[in-house]
């Protein structure tokens, strides 16, 4: 298991190409938030508008609308019973997320069934929260769908119910073999959140117990998002979105007891600027 | 009466242990907030946040639920009159406010006496606010419950309601007695705030008067239910979580000259860390 | 005419005692907010608020209880269509607020004269925004009530309207007779602001082109407010709220080409505290 | 084509005169924000806020109204179905933005018609986002309309659908042609904005691709309303809006990867200062 390192930040946040314009920076449409979880697709949106793709789209009960845009002014959103509407922007996604707040209601699944039935070969999709749960539960339910575009993050009982594999028996070994049969990425959220592709294993070397609180799963899910709207469809990109959401925690709990989600937020467009200044420093020196 | 002093901090914020996850720190479930009260349930629900709790739950009127979500996404919502989803969400509590903003309607009362009759030995409820009142006043209706269980968190009046005896005649061996009748913890709420337990009484050495506005008690409530989610059951934790109430708003009156309840608030992270620090450093010393 | 000075902060901007609680500190209605203008009460609650008043309640259009509630947790929200639960808070009142966003229509005139029919002599009344107006154009449809209770708050034009006198006529000689006639005192926004007593007139020496902006009218009459909920109901308490204002307005503006009334109102603590400490030290060092 | 230069920025932003008030600084009206993209509008009212214009309503969709006084409790909300209430605050404007989140629906055509058909000669309009899309499209169906008070923002896409020319052969002599035909003042936003006038083409030399997010054009649209409520109705106004806006962008820059329209907005008050600031020193060198 190889041990995520900070060059893959300075790798995957490049400087901006001055021709480019919102567009440039991908389509994400984010899909959960039932009446009870609202403020767990607030997070995933911010999360996402903040790490800087172009253009993102909430799609939420109409109940949670006010809230997401108290929050979040540069989000759009759509109500997610409004099936057109959805369509129209699914097919216009280059990165979905879905499960944030989902909940597990027949709708819920609904969505889930729908989303992969349409999931085009050059989306990614994340799927988070509830949504890993509606995926392990109703496999034999599922449209066919291209697996190897999916990112699951589970945090241990979610893994445990689409692995099949119990927490106490989750060896890197065995979620290999699973992370094989279900051909998608794995982030595994954990006290060392473990990354399996189809080629390698990774483990990121930061994290904090500061970031045991609520949210934190759906601000990780917004930030890869936000980071596969702008860089390369490759694992690269993937780890260098879980490293970030790690290394502004730590330093926020240098000085917060408890690191809020809404608080990890705000501090990404200045870490990631950071990222891409070393870089910068690197290439001037040479 | 001895005096509460800053070591039940150091020794109660510890270090949080490398494996652990939002599981570790508790699920807290607040009551409250009816269509004129709002305002209370988002201060109490914040506090407890803030300070650190896994999970937080806020059952509150529906008319609530999108002001809740835009102060403080990182906190699930419930209408207060779906009665099966709060019946499960108690359920898996480990700690339960009711009160802030609760109100005394027939409603109000309904819910007290649903969250005392399903309490569970191993759960703490804290009892604030107009659900002091209710319980003041009808209490020949409420269901058998664990009273050692209960923290009630009294102002003078609501004291006066609760014990039978009247301002004037509160005195620290008369509301001793009434303790010992209650049976439960209770935190007197005055000029300097006194805590009477099953085996002793404490008073709160801290404290301003720029305290005094509205929000403040509530704020107080999810402060202790956030240190009772993380930390041991027992009296120290509610020492704790008063004590650093009044230090953070000492620490703000320095330069306020009224201490907004939404501002002590976002100290919390910031004050917790502090006294953890202290208690790192004592132990690296030895 | 006198001008305000800024000893009348330290005088009235007392320490608070240590025995006080919130009840200490004025309990404030706020009266306003239609559908369009609803963000004219959420200013004056916020100004409210954050002057001190022990407890303030918030009474207007539902459609405003969430973004009041957004804004200002601290505040509590009543539906200005219940009358009895109005009625209530009415009574409990020290100060009361009518006009911010209250806007023109039926309903409006009717709030008006309830107020002015239930106001009591220990109850001070300011009448701002469209109050002035309605309470101009319907004099002879109000009930008897006591004037010298009332604080009219109009800009040139409202006050037009309320004295008779048309803006290029505005003298102090003839603003005085009209104060005489109406009984109340009145501040008069402008350039200068000024404020005509029973006994005195008084120039306000600060304020800033950069106040000049929808909203700033509103902000004042909740400071106004605030400050009569904690201090003394004489006029050195009107001319401190007023003079308070364009003291931190002027600072703002030292940095920002316009003041946003957001802004300022979350200084008012920090400035209110400047000038208790300021009185502190001179008392030190008699 | 000249280069925007720094000086439109000094000689714009003049120190306010003493004597005025806010209905000095104009009335903004900003039309738009359906469902879907409230977030447009509520970036669009708090640019223009923020930029200082005196008084500024928001006419939008009534699920949004909430969000906006949230966000913005400075500016006023109308129901974008009440005509008749639209009608009177238009007659009142002195500057219109329609367009920020409008979509391409029935009624917003209807709006858009209905904006132009009553557009008075005084006025500037801003023809923002869909509703540029709608002029282009439903050209023979407009009312006769004043075309030289209108400044149309286009990207290149909305350009092309607006000019006839496509992004490829989108050249200065082009663009120039097309504008004449229009008769209104053209900014066309892309890597450097130009600006296409009765009588002259200019370049923004500021911005950067850090603005590349969504709502960053909202946020424009506000700022040249602003402007042009508070400066005189000609071209360096519109020029120091633009200026201004990738001015404060790359500021932010500097420390953020990306820029959001929300801090950028937070931003404004204190640029303009500076700038103020200049060109008082300037002045008392002389």
């Amino acid at each position: 298991m190889k041990l995520i390192y900070a060059e893959v930040l300075t790798q995957t946040i490049q400087k901006r190409p001055e021709h480019s314009h919102k567009g440039s920076y991908g389509q994400v449409v984010i899909i959960g938030g039932n009446k009870q979880y609202g403020g767990a697709i607030q997070l995933c949106s911010a999360a996402t508008v903040y790490s800087g793709a172009g253009l993102t789209t909430t799609v939420t009960d109409v109940q949670n609308h006010a809230a997401v845009h108290a929050m979040v002014p540069e989000t759009m959103v759509l109500d997610w019973n409004d099936t057109k509407a959805v369509t129209n922007q699914l097919k216009k996604a280059t990165v979905i997320v879905i499960g944030p707040g989902l909940g597990l209601e027949q709708g819920a699944f609904s969505l889930l069934s729908f989303v992969l039935e349409h999931l085009q070969t050059k989306q990614i999709c994340i799927i988070d929260g509830s949504a890993i749960t509606l995926y392990a539960e109703h496999k034999e339910h599922l449209p066919p769908h291209p697996t190897q575009n999916l990112i699951f993050t589970p945090h241990e009982m979610e893994w445990q119910r689409l692995s099949g594999i119990t927490i106490a028996e989750q060896t890197p070994e065995k979620n290999r073999q699973a992370q094989q049969q279900l051909g998608a990425q794995i982030v595994l959220k954990k006290h060392r959140t473990e990354i399996y592709t189809a080629k390698q294993t990774w483990k990121n070397p930061l994290g904090t117990p500061a970031m045991a609180t609520g949210g934190m799963g759906d601000t990780l899910a917004g930030m890869i998002a936000g980071f596969y709207a702008q860089f390369p469809h490759h694992t690269q990109t993937l780890l260098a979105a879980v490293y970030l959401h790690s290394f502004i925690a730590e330093k926020i709990a240098q000085t917060h007891y408890v690191v809020l989600p809404s608080t990890l937020i705000k501090e990404i467009p200045l870490a990631m600027k950071l990222f891409e200044s070393f870089q910068e420093t690197r290439t001037s020196l040479h």
